[in-house]
């Protein structure tokens, strides 16, 4: 062993996660030293109440309120507190000071990355947030290095787990939303206010930072499209059985090539699989994201998006490779946006869509609605028929059109006297 | 952009991944300077013969046979000549004069891995060789650095893509191992002799590589057991079929827990998977990489294992991190092996079997074989027996039970006069 000086941690945030780390800095102390080639110190906890009730025993000598005094005395701080501030502002006066800095937070991060990564570059000091996306699933730093050399095409991720856990329970079991809602409330994957994940605010954030590292464009969480999943219904997920295809809440992230040169787009909403489709087989509350590059072809990366001991891996990843170039010298190498690619506005990005229409059930109204297709450039390429009673169920599957013709056509089937009703409208992809 | 130096690229080796890695670097070269910092200027392209026929149109004016001056003159090595030697003398040197090295060389890595790590850590030099398992699949970096601050307990893996294809084949065509073989070879995915790939010698430098990571500990490759697919079956592969399994070669590494402390095994055999095991899914000759952590819980790192575009984009992903961190400064992270586990013998190895058997159709022989099971301390899950004319066919499922059990008693099943042939074993996965 060589014998480089303790390095100094303090840790914010005593959560689920938060505990989890500092149990594990605490018990695998020698082997972490062993890989990092320092010992790893954890000199403080940081938490708003010192004496709340906690699910592991922690050592109260280590608990302070005095977050500001614990970073300033800290080689490395892992941040674990979520939401905006204090977070933004204590990692700044860190990495101001010279600290190195490890974060799950991916609120923080998709809002304020790039002026976290811009105070790091100034200082060589370094910002890793593996955690911050797809939990206990190495994604950021396959991103950021493995793919460095090669072009990303798209990143499609099922990158929050109280959704899928929520979609899938519709499939398995039958459920309606409302309970499936309510079993993982139950269970503890879904929050006494689930709005951030079932309005696909959760999955928007990590959509912005996937697409920044896979396009090295900074892409602002504001021009992030995002749909939920409130809008699924026990018919929309029959409808999909019924054809072999799976619904799922994606992030997506692509490149879009264009005459005027590639644009970028990152959006978040449900679509329709195939049950072939890797992701298809994604149960439960776990994670997977897909990613296609130039040369490397489809890759898939798979686990668990969220709990306290798995996310706890990631942030001791980012913790031990972090510690470890403390330990040799040099500065950290820092996330880039070289590219800078514009960002596609949502209606010219590009899909198939599936449409369930309740219309009259007489003479010519199909033709009346395959011309309002026709005519706001939107190719249909299949159509089924059932007449009940005196309506007609339509479901329509368009060709590839932009999300703008989409629009249109929704509009104007909205204002056509024979539609009674869009059922549902749900993105195919192959 | 800054006005970093050129960093000077040697190339060793111009077959389907090194040519590739060329035409990358020259047709994304400012996308390529831009990520790094610095321009990548590929120096020169050594290979044995400079008039050879090659996929890829290659600047003639960068080919040479002059390897070990090639090597002399460059900041970054990339070797993809393959085997043993020149590649581990060229690469030596490269490290000994300060350069930093890049190779696919699994069968280099495996054999001379430390020596090469060695090497590289007294010069503050830096090997990667994300492209040496699983080809574009970013897995190597995962475990060394994302897994950093984990304990890992099993790494198992379809690492050889030709080996999937023919068992994906004899399960969905109903092939037999030879056909599907020669199907095999006619697609380019096996070569001419097959041997490394079917007697398990390539999955076994991977599971080395693995398991050396994974465990922190440089795992010899005399000490991987090793099993290829040669002795699979119709009649297996119809066994699996029918109770909802599938056949895969594995290389597997293992942490094996024990009193007088942990225990480390690697090996490569053919298993029998539930079809709904992540990895029954991977088809054709796609490779993954499950990967189980104390913490994280189980990973699945999916994608191409092999082909020239694809193991080019690990190789790129290796060049441009490195190059990186040359452009920064400091000395690269080297892989460590400080917790130097024992190796545990094959025997040690705890598995679930699957045994088929032909006994005498005549009272009294399950009886027989079933004490043959006990005596040897191996205990009986099920048993099925069909007979056929003066024949019976045993299909016998153990407990867990060491590898040494296992061997014991099929020798003394072997000498048994009731027990016309051992039809097959083959090991259950759960």
């Amino acid at each position: 062993m060589n014998s480089y000086r303790s390095l100094r941690i303090a840790l914010l945030g005593a959560g689920s996660v938060g505990s989890q780390v500092a149990r594990l800095l605490l018990e695998h102390a020698d082997e972490l030293a062993a890989r990092v080639g320092a010992p790893l110190e954890l000199v403080g906890i940081g938490v708003r109440d010192v004496d709340a009730q906690r699910d592991v025993d922690l050592p109260r000598e280590l608990m302070t309120s005095d977050l500001g005094t614990l970073v300033a005395s800290a080689d490395i701080v892992v941040e674990l507190l979520g939401g905006i501030e204090p977070a933004r502002t204590l990692l700044l006066d860190a990495l101001g000071s010279g600290a190195d800095v490890v974060t799950a937070n991916k609120a923080l991060v998709a809002a304020h990355g790039p002026e976290l990564f811009h105070a790091a570059e100034i200082l060589g000091a370094q910002v890793a947030y593996e955690a911050a996306v797809g939990g206990a699933i190495p994604i950021i730093r396959p991103l950021e290095q493995s793919l460095a050399g090669d072009r990303v095409t798209r990143v499609m991720g099922i990158v929050n787990g109280t959704t899928n856990f929520i979609l899938d329970r519709m499939h398995t079991e039958g459920s309606s939303l409302a309970d499936a809602l309510r079993v993982a409330t139950e269970l503890g994957y879904a929050e006494a206010d689930p709005t951030a994940d079932i309005e696909g605010f959760d999955a928007a954030s990590k959509a912005t930072i996937l697409a920044s590292l896979a396009f090295h464009t900074a892409v602002p969480g504001a021009l992030v499209h995002r749909e939920g999943i409130t809008g699924i219904t026990d018919a929309m997920v029959a409808q999909a059985e019924r054809t072999g295809r799976v619904l799922k809440l994606v992030a997506i992230c692509e490149r879009l090539p264009g005459e005027g040169g590639d644009r970028v787009s990152a959006r978040v909403h449900p679509v329709s699989l195939p049950a072939t489709h890797p992701l298809a087989a994604v149960r439960e509350a776990k994670n997977a994201i897909f990613v296609t590059a130039e040369a490397a072809g489809d890759l898939m990366f798979y686990g668990a998006g969220a709990g306290g001991p798995e996310t706890a891996s990631a942030v001791l990843g980012d913790l031990v490779s972090i510690a470890r170039r403390h330990v040799l010298g040099g500065p950290g190498a820092a996330s880039s946006t070289h590219a800078d690619l514009p960002i596609a506005p949502f209606g010219d990005v590009l899909a198939r869509h599936e449409l369930a229409l309740t219309v009259a059930d007489r003479p010519g109204v199909l033709a009346a609605v395959a011309g309002l297709f026709a005519e706001h450039g939107v190719s249909v390429e299949s159509v089924r028929q059932d007449a009940r009673e005196a309506h007609a169920s339509l479901v329509l599957g368009t060709h590839t059109a932009s999300e703008a013709r989409i629009a249109s056509v929704l509009d104007a089937l909205e204002a056509h006297t024979d539609v009674e009703r869009i059922d549902s409208v749900i993105r195919l992809i192959d």
